[in-house]
């Protein structure tokens, strides 16, 4: 099958935004065993919209688009197909009670252009939108098929893979399907893994095996094609072990989870609790673990001692220690040591993280940007004490150390 | 003039690579004062490469392309629009004498395929390759222009903008550049923005105004093509100045800025002190204080009291607040603002901001998710409460209430 993915939005075609959907949509089609032949990007104007999807008919099986279903004038994409195929516009009744509970959820008025994101085309199937309000549309005409998918990718990616992902599936007829399997790496970066995997990944046939880093997270995705998912798993099992042999101690998943999900797993199963101290990844590392839904029962919570202050007035590191000619700095071994077993006193907590550094853009203390102190005090046992000099931006060091943070942990957890 | 970008690779239809160079050409071209109707990415392929080009040259004046240009089987797009154009490809030889340097300064071998890098049309101008081996191309043909990048962005990026914008410019008489003004909102979600303002947008022409929502804020891009930057500001000004008489409460910032940097902007002006206490954000509104370099003179810290344990015990909420028959609960007015009040005194801070609510997947207290209090102390004067029903997943519920917080902070601090 033969697929192209237009992504509709004039933000696009201004640079104002990146086409992640493009992305995301190219690798799901592989992974669905649909080759992806075009993509297009065109903007929020009706004509030029109809002329895009004329084209794409043309030369695809498959016709996937993403934008363009909100509630706004600039809006087009289902009156643009609607044009085309000659149909009608229908409410899908049950978008448009979904949207008017919304609004009287919020207490809000509903204004009249937000109906539009409840019309679907008048013979298609909707594809329900579990994120936003605007229905998604699945249809095939000519023998040609076509995806309607929102724009934002927080609604986008949870509709096809869900909806229109089986959706397509349904239409593709002795192809065998890909199966793959992921394996999530922690405390490795992305060039070191290739190099010790290094004979593996240039000797691949089949399984094929692509390393790929994401978020501070290294991902290695092994991929076959089969008849069912026993005959795939034989196929994938000695590559996983032959990787596991060599790397086993940096595997903390077999599918696409962040290590937090995983770390709060472990921590739910053995109902242990968590608190954390953080200074520079100012709560970051609080951050991810709330997104964890769940995570409530294990998380007590924490302290973001930004300031010196904070980290003497309500974790008791004595201000000699943070402050003056010749001592360790809030930024050391000591503090991080001192801020982890207060905090995890304070909360009563079977283990606490304490992360302390720089993150720059300047230099902190005389030390450089990037420089992070991890400690982990837990109730039973030593604390653990890493120290790390991280590159990048603010960002990226908030984030490779919050993630560092969390390896450290399930090393302990888990190994 | 219109103009269309070809990205060519496998890679980005396989999604292994996302499309930067898009999103770089299309705002180099907007700075320019292009219009770029339309983005395409094919494989390396020539028949569906030549396919591409044909129909860019049927609605296009420009056509850029980015990628296969180089010393491999796969690179293919100077053979393709040579194919298209009915001509010869030649050997530049200023572009071969380097290429041969290059090797022999390596003390390399030149494999024999490195000389198709040095390849241009027979009527085309060279563009220079600063940072790699593969030469560029320009040249116009039946009123089209073609501009050949490479894909490796290191490369591109300079040939484009030292050699490639000239030519462009070079080519446009009489077209003026756009300016663009960014108007940045909170406060209000994108379909309530745009009712209030459907008769502008609706009426628009000249300067255009497109709004467009991403991580729970609304901006409105004011675009106009002019001579100067004087002569667009008298456009420009008076569309501002009619969004400002009906939402200029909404309106924090006039360039692409989270609400957050304008805060911590405002508060590093007066020389504010700030703290935040938050539950169901779980750290997200620290994390994003702190994402703003020099938040650290502002910003005290917080604490993270997601269990009732710290909110009682580092936050002082009585625990007949918190929990039991008839409490109010901690997801209450009442525990907000003693969160905040209490937040204020403990850091000593001007301000505190305590956010606390049902992030969900659950409910919680029989409260519906997405309910959520949020209360700002100061030391100078009452407290700020705000009571939101909010919509989304839990990601959502947490961004949304932590840019709430922003906005009622910013509210006090800018009206």
């Amino acid at each position: 099958m033969r697929a192209e993915i237009i992504a509709v939005g004039t933000e696009l075609l201004l640079g104002q935004i990146l086409n992640t959907n493009a992305q995301f949509l190219a690798r799901a089609c592989a992974d669905l065993g649909v080759s992806v032949y075009f993509q297009t990007v065109v903007g929020d104007n009706t004509t030029r919209l109809i002329e895009a999807l004329q084209i794409a008919k043309t030369r695809a099986d498959l016709v996937i688009c993403t934008g363009g279903l909100g509630p706004t004038q600039d809006d087009l994409t289902k009156d643009a197909l609607a044009a085309l195929l000659g149909q009608q516009l229908i409410i899908h009744q049950p978008s448009m009670d979904q949207i008017e509970r919304v609004f009287s959820s919020r207490g809000i008025h509903m204004v009249q252009s937000n109906k539009r994101q409840a019309l679907m085309l008048e013979h298609s199937d909707p594809l329900t939108n579990d994120a936003g309000m605007a229905v998604g549309i699945a249809l095939t005409e000519d023998a040609t098929h076509y995806v309607l998918l929102p724009g934002p990718p927080k609604e986008m990616k949870p509709m096809f893979e869900r909806y229109a992902a089986p959706w397509i599936a349904s239409k593709l007829q002795g192809v065998r399907p890909l199966y793959s399997r992921m394996l999530k790496f922690a405390g490795i970066g992305e060039s070191t893994l290739e190099h010790e995997l290094l004979d593996l990944i240039q000797a691949q046939t089949d399984p094929t095996i692509a390393p790929y880093a994401k978020d501070s997270e290294v991902t290695i995705r092994l991929t076959t094609r089969a008849a069912s998912q026993d005959e795939a798993d034989s196929k994938l099992d000695p590559t996983e072990h032959e990787i596991r042999q060599r790397l086993g101690a940096h595997i903390y998943a077999v599918s696409d989870i962040p290590i937090e999900r995983e770390v709060i797993r472990i921590l739910n199963e053995r109902k242990l609790l968590l608190a954390a101290a953080e200074s520079c990844t100012g709560g970051l590392f609080s951050d991810l673990v709330t997104a964890v839904p769940g995570s409530s029962s294990v998380y007590r919570g924490g302290i973001v001692c930004y300031s010196n202050m904070l980290k003497n007035k309500l974790l008791d590191v004595p201000m000699h220690i943070l402050e003056g000619a010749g001592s360790p700095g809030a930024v050391s071994a000591e503090t991080a040591e001192r801020l982890a077993e207060n905090m995890r006193r304070l909360a009563d907590a079977d283990y606490a993280v304490a992360i302390t550094g720089v993150a720059g853009p300047d230099e902190s203390e005389g030390k450089p940007v990037g420089l992070v102190y991890i400690a982990i005090a837990c109730k039973n046992g030593a604390a653990i004490l890493e120290k790390l000099q991280l590159s990048g931006n603010r960002d990226h060091i908030k984030l490779r150390a919050a993630k560092a943070a969390f390896y450290q942990l399930w090393k302990r957890l888990a190994l």
